[in-house]
């Protein structure tokens, strides 16, 4: 049971009684943005690219937060202090609001939630294995609440023994739902697709990482050449550096985690968590 | 104010007390499918039409509705005679439920609400105007809650003078938002898209009609075919069939309602209101 502290619309609640009325435009139309970062000890991580971030998809969805940055800092403080979780997720979404018609923008309804996280500091050696479906997210360079996809495929790839699954479009790879992707060519490139993928606040700060130790490269690659790849991983605010092992039952690489993930992972956790 | 009930999970509510929790999957990853008919005169319009979809919706969603038909048409029932609206829209939408990870479809929750509906009994002579906009519905066939990009386009079919949008992919005609459309070439023939539409009730409805008195055709057909034909209209639950006369500023035909099309609405008109 989750016993922490809410806010919605500013108004601190126990999180069992953070409700919405069902006329709101997520529930009717699927209609919202959201963002989500981690604190460490107390102190969130990367704070400024994601509400840079969260701005962003509230914008380019029509949808005014109703506060200033400088505000929002200020509830995530007051959630933060409430509940007391020194390592935790935060998420904040911003839906459509209480529409009359059922299909207008009306006032967004922000809701903040905290929930306790367990840190991740090792790589996971085994890494993870992915099925690959042809889709293009929509407002790919926005957060939306839109992940009616990636729900969608969970049997399939739970029936094709994967963890995950990866997208592709128009013959390019671009990314896996709640993930960047990376692969790492035989010629020792880092090299992460460029067009209609979310800009991941993680991507960010591995591709800045990465450029001091490798040639590092933000591009667009087909399925073909990922196949010929000698590591690949995704990265994600949760998932930090998580090897890719498989892709449709292929492996790739030797099919463990390679020294450039492995080295990737231990920059980010340094960058992460310091000397903690 | 809506001063009806709702029925929330088999519950009696006021509407204005239809309230969710903010861990369902519609609120966090937009993911629902929902129904939408009307009563006139207290009886339910194409019901078995609107149940079947609705369970083929559910099923190709993963979501189980936790009752039968049989029950839902039940339910149905209790919430029109506590709500005692004759002309009215009711709509039932099942959404992923409490999903406790933010992610993985749990119990839906099962949504019906029920509003005033005024009857449009008339043809709009006028019209509407259309733009075109190059998208692709996620899961053509299932009536999802997602309408991210139809929500998303309104303030630039807003710009335009518009009055909606016109999906194409891949150079083909499917469908509006919320309507299903229809040309009518210069032989005379009544055309509907084939492919990745969601098939509309009133769509079938008319297709029927159609063919005791025209040529009718399931088949897809490009944006340069439609600017060539001689009418076009849509159709749906609340709109019934309504001329479109302007497509990204150019006329359909001579820019009115056609014979053709005000012929439509006169069958369907008879057919839903009967002598009323």
């Amino acid at each position: 049971m989750n016993k922490t502290y809410a806010l919605i619309n500013q108004q601190l609640v126990p999180y069992q009684d953070a409700m919405m009325h069902i006329s709101d435009l997520s529930v009717q139309r699927g209609y919202g943005i959201f963002d989500f970062f981690k604190t460490i000890g107390g102190k969130p991580l990367f704070l400024d690219d994601h509400l840079d971030r969260f701005c962003h998809s509230a914008q380019r969805m029509h949808l005014d937060p109703g506060c200033s940055t400088h505000e929002l800092r200020a509830m995530l403080e007051v959630l933060m202090v409430k509940n007391n979780l020194p390592d935790s997720g935060i998420r904040i979404t911003l839906t459509g609001g209480y529409s009359t018609d059922g299909y207008t923008i009306s006032k967004p309804n922000l809701l903040i939630t905290q929930q306790a996280l367990q840190l991740e500091r090792t790589v996971q050696e085994g890494g993870i294995r992915l099925i690959t479906y042809e889709h293009q997210r929509q407002l790919p360079d926005v957060k939306t609440i839109d992940y009616l996809m990636a729900v969608w495929l969970q049997p399939a790839i739970k029936s094709h023994g994967a963890d995950d699954v990866l997208y592709h479009s128009n013959g390019l790879v671009t990314e896996c739902p709640r993930s960047n992707f990376f692969m790492v060519t035989k010629k020792g490139e880092v090299v992460t697709g460029a067009s209609n993928v979310l800009k991941g606040v993680t991507r960010k700060q591995l591709l800045q990482l990465a450029s001091h130790e490798f040639e590092t490269v933000e591009r667009d690659f087909t399925l073909d050449e990922l196949m010929q790849a000698s590591e690949a991983f995704v990265s994600s605010t949760t998932k930090l550096v998580l090897p890719v092992t498989e892709i449709n039952g292929i492996r790739i690489g030797n099919g463990s985690c390679g020294p450039i993930t492995r080295r990737m992972h231990e920059l980010f956790s340094e960058l992460s968590y310091g000397g903690k």
